[in-house]
């Protein structure tokens, strides 16, 4: 439904630090590596192929960069990292059945490949295979990973269904919908980040703000995808800009012109919305229009930019060098500022 | 909420001993209890509805069996009991899904109540609650209780896995349909008599001894419920026989009747399985006159029972007094003997 991809491309890296380019690399080997070769082929072959589809692997970059903001060595952190990426496949793999999307990265999601059938079971064995590797944590800080890890597991299902209440509710609060991103979005790269500085033995009060941090920067992350989709440019965003209006979603956007709008934009809106224009092209028009008007995309990066701003004060309070924040103030930054 | 049903069927528990009995309580006021009121309701519901239907909570029965086999307190195990008897029923949940079984213990499925995406979903945040009771297992016991648990989900998977891939192949030997039933229906039995002897502090040779008791009773079990499919009395099975016949299952009664049969007999079943007698009393009666013929039912009690003897050869082995063995040797009797 809402797009939870951090995936970056490699003409992104450029902008990153050189040892987030070497954990990147760490983390592809991992991967590449992961032995999917057991019996029965049916069952694990569809893993592979949905890790092979790619993505950015930002979450289990945040394990490690977590792991190293307190002195940790990332490869303690690996497997946990691992584990959460395979999690995050998985709610793709299921997510995509539930949504109907028959197209993850480019190419066919797995229940268009395979089957709706292999896609449920396939999912189910990739979230196994992701605790499988959450157990790997030390036992020093096992039960600490796992609670938060299956905290984290049940707020992510949560907010994929709350997602899913929003498609059949008329109207949806801006603090219903900012919940709802939090729970769907936000939380996996705050328990990322959380993950890596618990298994560094971070104090719980530096683990916390990191948590926030992660948190606060994947509401704004959400944020300024649900603008891009508007108002990104269309040549550097890569896609058709209005496909959120043309499917409909309740995004902040749509939350917020409904609730500013006066009646006649109102009535555009929900023109819009209950499929009363059929042309798509003249439907986009339309809503952006009153977007416009209502001057919506301004608003919005406003709010992400307050994100931004809590984000990086959440990063302050942690106790450890500035420089060691390096990476992470970077990667935030690359990702708030991007424009695809 | 759904009312869990606190009633065990009375007249089966005449057969079981007055310990199994007061822990079939407890497991009962145990699941009642779940606190499952939590939002969002779409998602909680159906988890509560699918403990509701009830079953006989043998497994959860299991793991205080196996704890207390070792002179264990039964609470101790309870969270770990509780955990495996949710992702009991998060498998039934998606694999009714997958097995398109519209009904449930006599009510509906919750793919069928609700839709297949809730099933989807409501089933994947019961699996992540049953890992979230497992982690309550004591810290001296966590890790070796959860690599065990994991373990057996994924093989539970790869079992519903090959028993798919099964429907589409021709031939399935016998020794793949032992392999398939083993992990499918009983790793898990296995596994949660060796969670309770892990928590009790039993020694490795007894655990393993105890796993491997519950995993012969668990494939001899499967055996009999394939036997009973055919040869079970209607009025006491209380399903109507050869439902096995009619939906073209592979089981083993087939597998060995095609493995044995001449060539008329080889015709007449492979006919009746390949859908070319169109009236489904006569497919049943053409199907049963080969078992009858080559005494198919009599070869099934006769492995039944070599499973039999073989799962009392590793309760024997295991050291401690026989009398603390009564209540397991009575409820693997009870399961072997049972007629419905």
């Amino acid at each position: 439904m809402y797009r939870q991809d951090l995936a970056c491309r490699k003409d992104k890296n450029k902008t990153m630090t050189d040892n987030i380019n070497k954990l990147m690399d760490r983390i592809s080997v991992e991967i590449a590596g992961l032995d999917l070769g057991m019996p029965p082929v049916e069952l694990y072959e569809p893993v592979g192929y949905c890790l092979s589809l790619g993505g950015k692997r930002m979450r289990p970059l945040m394990t490690l960069l977590g792991c190293e903001l307190f002195g940790g060595e990332a490869d303690t952190a690996m497997p946990a990292a691992i584990g959460l990426e395979l999690f995050h496949n998985f709610t793709l793999m299921h997510d995509d059945i539930m949504d109907n999307a028959p197209i993850r990265r480019g190419k066919p999601a797995v229940h268009m490949k395979w089957n709706a059938n292999t896609a449920i079971l396939s999912g189910d064995v990739m979230f196994a295979l992701a605790y499988q590797y959450m157990f790997k944590v030390p036992d020093q800080h096992l039960r600490e990973v796992v609670e938060l890890f299956n905290k984290t597991v049940l707020e992510v299902c949560e907010g994929q269904q709350y997602d899913m209440n929003f498609e059949s509710m008329v109207q949806v609060t801006e603090e219903e919908y900012l919940e709802m991103i939090r729970l769907k979005t936000a939380v996996l790269p705050a328990a990322c980040l959380k993950a890596g500085a618990i298994i560094a033995g971070a104090s719980h009060d530096d683990a916390d703000n990191l948590y926030r941090f992660g948190e606060t920067v994947g509401l704004a992350f959400q944020l300024k995808d649900d603008w891009l989709d508007v108002f990104g440019d269309e040549a550097v965003f890569g896609k058709k800009s209005g496909g959120d209006i043309l499917a409909n979603k309740k995004t902040w956007l749509y939350i917020k012109a409904l609730e500013l709008a006066n009646e006649r934009q109102r009535e555009l809106l929900l023109k819009g919305f209950g499929n009363l224009i059929a042309d798509p092209d003249e439907k986009i028009r339309v809503v952006k229009d009153v977007y416009h008007s209502l001057e919506i995309g301004q608003l919005a990066l406003g709010l992400i930019k307050s994100y931004h701003d809590r984000a990086f004060e959440y990063l302050d309070r942690i106790d450890v060098p500035a420089a060691a924040k390096e990476d992470l103030l970077q990667l935030a930054t690359g990702l708030l500022h991007r424009s695809t």
